[in-house]
């Protein structure tokens, strides 16, 4: 055996913004994980397991300083003779990767290929409350479906994953908007400056916060915010503002009125123009199919940030109420997002290949399933068989291996037997339904005593002395019946 | 849309030695990780998934050189202002997070302590012929445990599993041994010399290519070997070389003739009874609970090379023959194994804690699994419905729907489907068992050509013409008739 180290001892503690889960935590998110995958296999779509670590020329993430990845990924570089090997780096998210595999492998796989992953991703972020550095993500893409119907599946898809984990139609909502139509909107202004641009964009995302009149406001001259700060404005004439107002309040009662607002918003941009035809397949397919707006709706609104999209994207939220950190009701928000995204393959292959997916936000998935009780019910932990004599552990063994034979999951008590309260203890801890008792006394009568803790713990909370005295939780039976008894205990 | 780069385009590959996993392989290897979890479950241990990342120090893996950590972990040091940061890498088993997690948690976590674990693990070494960077580990300890009822249990658990994920009992073996009997075997030589301790034990680990006469030779004076090069000797007396040729040959017919052996090699080393009284023990357990010796056997022939065993060893090997790379039958061998380790977690707390448990080769025991055609069948692609006219995709997402709700997988077919040939193509590649064709002639008539795929392949190999007119590979049925029709072709 090693001796022990000299050295300072280590923390025992995870890196920062790191941490472990346990039992119920891993079951939970495993049987989630399980609904989705059967889902996405359903329709068609196959398991993919890419590794956890990619070259970061691969992931494609490098700051302007050559030397040094960015900060966002782990990284590091292989050590060789002379120390300039490559740089590697754990996966970010799973789209980056399905990139490099799709292009590293497209003359084998089907085209179109659709694929679903699941599994860790890193990011080498300040981690905050709630905030990790690994944690999992879960996505389902289309590569090589240049047409929306293949956008409209995800969604539909989506849905019917929402509803397989445990989320009842009516508590959340898929909607569905179009970077083309935001692209048409912004050529309709007229403004072709790419900075001028970009305050427009920026300006429409605080639609939410300072409503129809402050964007106004802040497309045109400028603005006193709450705080009596003046906030300049993008300097659109009230003509190159109007098409980006008619955009943002578009949403109309159907799909069909919030359609009719936006080919009036977009005027005659063509990529507006073709934007909103996208949207219009796309709700004609799902309508089709019976997604009614109940579940699945065009709403301008969803301005997802990522850069990379160039078509339909699409955002799943739930719309139950929850309380906020301060009890304020809110709603509970999103948990999947996507989009059409038709450049990433091309970085490897130089050619554009169409792809759209989505990826599930597993944690805050988890959570609202938590909150509603979705969850599958914890299982019981195992039956105790307790050790009155250390030297009868064989006669101990026999019994958990009737048990477990019998599918009933349970263990020997394998601490220090002497102290028989600690046993007990233990089984409480383990959350145990039934602890065992045998000793030499019981042995030599062929009986046991059965002690049934979930009775127990009822009893101790609320019972009678008199039904109490009816119905005892520990019992003596005879040790013939042991797994019969214990079957009995937990069907209650 | 991002523009594309006028950088170099990247390589389209994983780092040397990382690999992606596809389809069946994910799910081959996930349904026999469930399957030895159910059984693991079933024994009392909880799931613990630890991160990924772990702090090089609670790794405990530093090179001499303090700055830069060992190579055969994946390091990285954490960027801060100073770029002094802590040292972090990706976990390089699943054995030292587990020691890490007991000390941090040891307050809220049962005593004993049974968890199982299944992931990725990293090293950091050349890659070979299959021999990956990243690979996975299954598993299964009890921390806190003193006795060796624990050891004689995981064994048993092991024994079980193997058979549950459809090993055949009789094609594998359980082999037990015990450090402390080759400690005390040590001890009956007389040598005190850590390096001629060390010595003898090299040369014990050569018994299975020398016998016995070559390790007499090479514990005294010395032998030459095949190639007719002198190889020196151990130095030992005849007397100092007893003890460990009693212990190399002591296996017998049965356990208790093994123990017998055992007791003899040993003399009167105290640590040596110790050892030889604690696999009578295990011995006892097992045979009580009926798991013989065609299942799990005592045997000194296992020397497992981990420096941190401390107490029972154990080894499972399948016993069924394969061919080697040159044609030559060879038995399959080990694909799991592990022991009783008392010094990992005082490493943190200063304070010995016994632990005992096992690991799994899950990518070996896979390859057996697959050898002997025991994973479970490669599911059948999903239903194909094609696209005759492209207007109507309505009506063919329709279908898939409907085939889904009844729980047939099913997709439409998403490419450009100008060309028909490469929709059956696209079938041909995703292994369809059925493709669904319909044009405007056949909605108007209220029908839809299904072509049986998996008869259509039977037919093209062997069929004569009669057989043929009998029973086409594709009729024409009523489109109200889908589900049923295709739920046919499925069952034959």
């Amino acid at each position: 055996m090693a001796k022990p180290k000299k050295s300072p001892r280590p923390k025992a503690e995870p890196p920062k913004g790191f941490r472990d889960y346990f039992g119920t935590e891993v079951s939970e998110r495993k049987a989630m994980l399980d609904q989705i995958a059967a889902v996405y296999h359903l329709y068609g779509f196959e398991a993919l397991e890419s590794s956890a670590v990619e070259t970061v020329e691969a992931l494609g993430k490098f700051l302007p300083d050559v030397d040094r990845p960015n900060e966002g990924v782990f990284a590091w570089q292989e050590a060789d003779e002379n120390d300039k090997g490559d740089w590697m780096a754990l996966r970010y998210d799973l789209t980056a990767p399905l990139a490099r595999v799709y292009a590293q492998h497209r003359n084998d796989l089907p085209m179109p290929y659709r694929r679903f992953a699941m599994g860790p991703v890193w990011r080498n972020e300040k981690p905050g409350p709630g905030r990790f550095r690994q944690f999992y993500q879960c996505d389902a893409d289309t590569v090589g479906a240049p047409s929306v119907a293949a956008d409209a599946e995800i969604c539909a898809m989506l849905s019917d994953t929402l509803e397989a984990v445990g989320i009842p139609r009516g508590d959340y909502l898929i909607r569905i908007n179009n970077r083309k139509v935001l692209n048409g909107v912004l050529e309709a202004t007229g403004v072709t400056d790419d900075a001028q641009q970009a305050d427009v964009l920026r300006t429409i995302d605080k639609f939410d916060k300072v409503g129809e009149a402050g964007v106004r406001e802040l497309l045109g001259k400028g603005r006193l915010d709450a705080s009596g700060a003046y906030i300049d404005g993008v300097g659109l004439t009230d003509a190159q503002a109007e098409p980006v107002l008619a955009f943002l309040t578009s949403k109309g009662a159907t799909s069909a009125d919030t359609l009719a607002n936006l080919r009036a918003a977009i005027g005659d941009s063509a990529v507006g123009t073709e934007g909103v035809e996208e949207l219009q397949t796309i709700a004609t397919l799902l309508e089709a199919q019976g997604y009614a707006a109940d579940r699945i709706v065009i709403d301008p609104s969803v301005v997802r940030g990522l850069g990379y999209y160039t078509g339909p994207v699409y955002e799943a939220e739930l719309t139950f109420e929850i309380k906020d950190e301060k009890g304020r009701p809110r709603q509970f928000g999103s948990v999947a997002g996507g989009g059409r995204y038709n450049g990433l393959v091309q970085r490897f292959t130089g050619q554009e290949v169409p792809a759209t997916g989505v990826s599930i936000g597993v944690d805050r998935l988890l959570a609202a399933l938590r909150m509603k009780g979705r969850t599958a019910a914890t299982p019981p932990g195992p039956v105790v068989v307790t050790v009155m004599d250390k030297a009868r552990m064989s006669d101990y063994q026999q019994m958990v291996s009737e048990l477990r034979a019998a599918g009933i999951r349970a263990e020997v008590y394998l601490g220090n037997p002497k102290n028989f309260g600690n046993q007990l203890k233990y089984a409480d801890k383990r959350l145990s339904p039934v602890a065992i008792i045998q000793g030499s006394d019981e042995a030599e009568r062929g009986v046991v005593q059965i002690k049934d803790l979930i009775l127990g713990a009822k009893i101790a909370q609320s019972a009678s002395l008199e039904e109490w005295k009816a119905q005892p939780a520990q019992r003596e039976i005879s040790r013939d019946d042991l797994v019969e008894e214990v079957r009995k205990c937990l069907e209650q």
